[in-house]
């Protein structure tokens, strides 16, 4: 039987790695990255730096696929990812297919925490449930973005007793919640916050958060969202790409 | 200047400790221990075997103080909350300005994450501001019992594109909210779920996650809300107590 391992290998500093995810890297044969084009460069280098570090025997091999692409056009935003899915599934076939043997175990390194706005999950489980190749599969939880945020500001992501909402740069688009005070926002690259402005909320923004290039702003969003915008424009011109995450608070 | 360290030790297995955690806590001079009482004392046991495992020296000291207890009345949730955090802050000053020196460093060791439903980072923050106590402090992220679940259940927490809400016990019992659909509760110890039997809900659950005691039910809820009740009611008998957590959500 073929072993697929899922790890989460946190989001930024290779010192948020967990034990068990150590661990799992030590048990795999190949390792499958992704290439995501230049932008993405930089998080493939990483990934391999993690490999290079933790990894204690040198018979391990790295596959290399290249990661498809969503599609930027107007279209429904589900579906693009659902179309993405597919292609990103053809390419997990081939690499548990043709890249590994029976018995081995071969490991998909996921940036933050793979159950959280990862599809790595979704794909290995339709393939598995497909009944074309018969392997087995486990899940590594790593720190997440969001944790990162919260750790780098130091701030808890709930008001005392309350929720927190964690949605994506569209989620958000549709305004603040009501039944919510705190609400994390990932995958914002049009710098959706800008449209809340005028409500009374706080913001606690990162980037490259646990990293040597990490930037934090913190305030009033009203008072910082133009730092924020003008700082993510020429982190992004710099570094060529940016990951940033940010909580939103209505004060208590 | 004294030194606060708030680690994240993960939620379950000792595994989940990251490298950055295991770094802090050979830095610290003294560990700060709650005793939250006897249904507790299984967590304090696995805070004193995360430090004897990773400590790599031995002039650590351990400090214990007993843990204050939420009032159970009937009375404002926040408000007894905050008292309860009212009396932990005493206690924590306690242990900063008594049990270290100047130039040490201490270590909170907090179950999970310490930037969800933990008061560890709100307690410190208040003293900081106080003014009275000159120390600097950190956070260190950790993996929460919300990522050792949907790690064990081997499912996202997101639907494609989609939010979750992390919330508990008590918010869940307004009912399943209107703007998302996938919710984690956290701190249930009502068995609320009971209450959304009627509608069309998947629930991954999960007690004493990470744990060799480890419990996992999934399914419709309707037709598994009956089992995890009993094996619920089953476990704390044996054990003496439950830590659990669950995923709602609405079928895609």
């Amino acid at each position: 039987m073929k072993k697929i391992l899922i790890i989460g290998i946190g989001a930024g500093d290779p010192d948020y790695m967990t034990v068990q995810a150590i661990n799992a890297l030590n048990r795999a044969d190949v390792f499958f990255v992704m290439d995501k084009g230049a932008v993405k460069e930089k998080l493939v280098a990483l990934r391999k730096q993690i490999i290079e570090r933790f990894v204690t025997h040198d018979h391990y091999r790295i596959a290399e696929a290249t990661s498809p692409e969503r599609r930027r056009d107007d279209g429904d935003y589900t579906s693009a990812v659902d179309e993405l899915n597919r292609d990103k599934q053809r390419i997990f076939e081939h690499l548990i297919a043709d890249e590994m043997r029976e018995g081995e175990c071969g490991a998909f390194l996921v940036w933050g925490d793979p159950s959280l706005y990862d599809s790595t999950i979704r794909i290995v489980e339709a393939i598995a449930h497909g009944g074309q190749h018969a392997f087995d599969y486990e899940v590594i939880p790593g720190i997440s973005s969001v944790q990162a945020l919260a750790a780098r500001h130091r701030v808890p992501l709930n008001l005392i007793g309350r929720s927190v909402e964690i949605t994506n740069g569209r989620g958000i688009a549709n305004g603040f919640p009501d039944n919510v005070d705190s609400v994390v926002v990932m995958l914002d690259s049009q710098n959706t916050y800008r449209k809340l402005v005028d409500e009374d909320l706080d913001i606690y923004w990162g980037a490259y958060v646990g990293t040597p290039d990490e930037i934090l702003i913190s305030g009033k969003l009203r008072d910082v969202a133009d730092d924020i915008e003008r700082v993510r424009a020429e982190a992004r011109r710099t570094h060529g790409w940016i990951m940033d995450t940010y909580l939103l608070r209505r004060p208590a």
